[in-house]
């Protein structure tokens, strides 16, 4: 038992992150936190559950990136906004048998990406309970008002974007499970493998948020809808298409597709996992054809790429390499599949 | 199982709750919830954890009154800091066993107190788990700028508050637990037993946040320092003392305790479940002696008391009915005690 009760565990928490941030001014341990927003600024606000045995199994993922990956997949929902993150609030449901160094592991892991991006830890709750460990993250980031990125808005013409590149953090996943890197050996076999089997492995375990991608267009009033790759290309894609009321053609040959390089790993397809594989965190958005000429090829180092264009026929087609077009079903691989223990 | 899924899930909620609220611009199902904030305004977030074996037993609480008191309790701390509850949002892990009609009944009461108190429920995450429910509940609110009431701030010489009465959802819950009244009969029970004891169930089980009780002083100026009492009010108060670095006096023939009348119970101290209780969600708050008679007896119906006084040294002391001073420990009458399971 990592700590005698939960009062003990606060106590921990406290004396490790006793953050502070421009527009807060509480400490955790206060009854809530208080927050100003700058005038003219919206606040958005996500929360995103990460279970063991759902999203993490103990046995495969590092205990930091199990902390990480969770802050990062909430702060991708604000960078998909096109927001500014700013505060995370963490609830942790801990098992009573985990051990001190995982929990401290973990918040290093999280604490690590919040410093970095200048996110504030300002609160949560506490708990204690005898099976397995949940923690619920919420982010809060502010967009100034009217200039948050939805779902919605993308017309037909429109060109679809993706930032990075589609499919890497499934091969990591993949190369996870497969056992062929335990979850001990991740550091020394990174040293070992291709530099495209350390990055795959990295977008799994460690994906990066992308505020400057999302900020980048929502500034500039340059994109008409935006959404995160968190169940896949395809699906997230189809969402957009749904919140919007209309379809969208995308084109393999132009799809940043991860190489599948790792031994073994031959019979996995590129295509199928950049269009299926999820958690990429990576960002779609639409920008209509007038204002396309504005966006640059990157930002802040991340190559952003037109992949196709919105129509106004409902559902999503795949351009194939040799001109053929397919329906693209916004269908389920399954990134959870052998996750659940 | 009630949902086949997740998505399902999902589906159901939104068709069941598509709130609309001033200030808010987004339903549930984008990636993120877009908030505004009125200028001059400060914003208040905190989580609480509601998790099955710890803070509700399935077997003891009606799912109705499990929702609804999760909201409360969150909705209570934002109530302690004299702030507005504007919105919420809901992360919830179901058990996989768990009914429809639970769920359902859990929505209809955290959904009937949102709406009584104006609170739109803005997002969530959902999850299926095949162990135990557990939800984890964001309350946001809004104050003016720098009116918020912390737990720092008591001096020496401040008058020591308490909305409602001490120990009637203490008391509740031992109703509750003795078996008296089992899940199935708290209705018709209610009907049969006295007044008092109805009070007790309907406090323990259906808790009103004193939002009024904690905006009224706080928009006047009128306190130093306010917390709820959610772990007991002689603990609650000794967490004040601390954060404002001093100590107090509590009266007990100030103190509005509940009336022990319940059947069989008389072997309940009032004075302990009061002092001791717990999940009373009153408001203690401190008034500097020049204020004091700017605040009225009662607020929106709810009496506010002097008990007692703020003084230099640490420490809380019990002055008994016979003029008696003894030491008030913050000690723990666990009132989870038997309930988990």
């Amino acid at each position: 038992m990592p700590f005698r009760d939960e009062a003990q565990f606060v106590q921990w928490l406290r004396a490790r992150w006793p953050e502070r941030a421009p527009g807060f001014d509480l400490g955790i341990g206060d009854d809530a936190a208080v927050v100003s927003v700058a005038r003219g600024h919206d606040l958005i606000l996500t929360t995103d559950l990460s279970l063991e045995g759902i999203h993490f199994r103990s046995d495969l993922h590092p205990p930091r990136a199990i902390g990480y990956r969770a802050l990062a997949r909430a702060i991708s929902d604000i960078a998909a906004m096109g927001a500014r993150p700013r505060f995370a609030l963490i609830s942790l449901a801990l098992a009573r048998h985990t051990k001190r160094a995982w929990v401290s592991a973990f918040y290093d892991g999280l604490a690590g990406l919040a410093r970095r991006l200048g996110v504030a830890l300002i609160g949560g709750d506490t708990a204690i309970v005898e099976e397995r460990t949940m923690a619920d993250f919420v982010a809060v980031g502010d967009v100034e008002r009217g200039r948050a990125l939805r779902r919605a808005g993308a017309r037909a013409g429109d060109r679809v974007y993706v930032s990075g590149r589609l499919g890497l953090a499934a091969l990591g996943l993949e190369m996870l499970k497969s056992g062929a890197l335990g979850i001990r050996n991740v550091r020394r076999a990174g040293k070992r493998t291709a530099r495209n089997e350390r990055a795959a492995l990295m977008a799994h375990l460690y994906p990066e948020p992308r505020c400057g991608v999302g900020m980048y267009p929502a500034k500039r009033r340059l994109a008409s809808a935006a959404i995160d790759v968190s169940d896949g290309f395809a699906r997230d894609l189809g969402r957009l298409c749904e919140a919007s009321s209309c379809g969208a053609v995308v084109r393999e040959n132009r799809l940043p597709l991860a190489e599948v390089t790792a031994g073994g790993k031959r019979e996995l397809d590129p295509l199928e996992l950049g269009l299926h594989g999820g958690e990429d965190y990576e960002l779609i958005f639409t920008v209509p054809r007038s204002r396309v000429a504005r966006l640059p090829a990157a930002v802040e180092g991340v190559p952003v790429r037109e992949v196709g264009e919105i129509r106004r026929k409902r559902g999503l087609t795949l351009v194939r390499a040799d001109k053929q077009e397919t329906p693209l079903e916004a269908r389920g691989y399954d990134h959870f599949e052998g996750l659940r223990a």
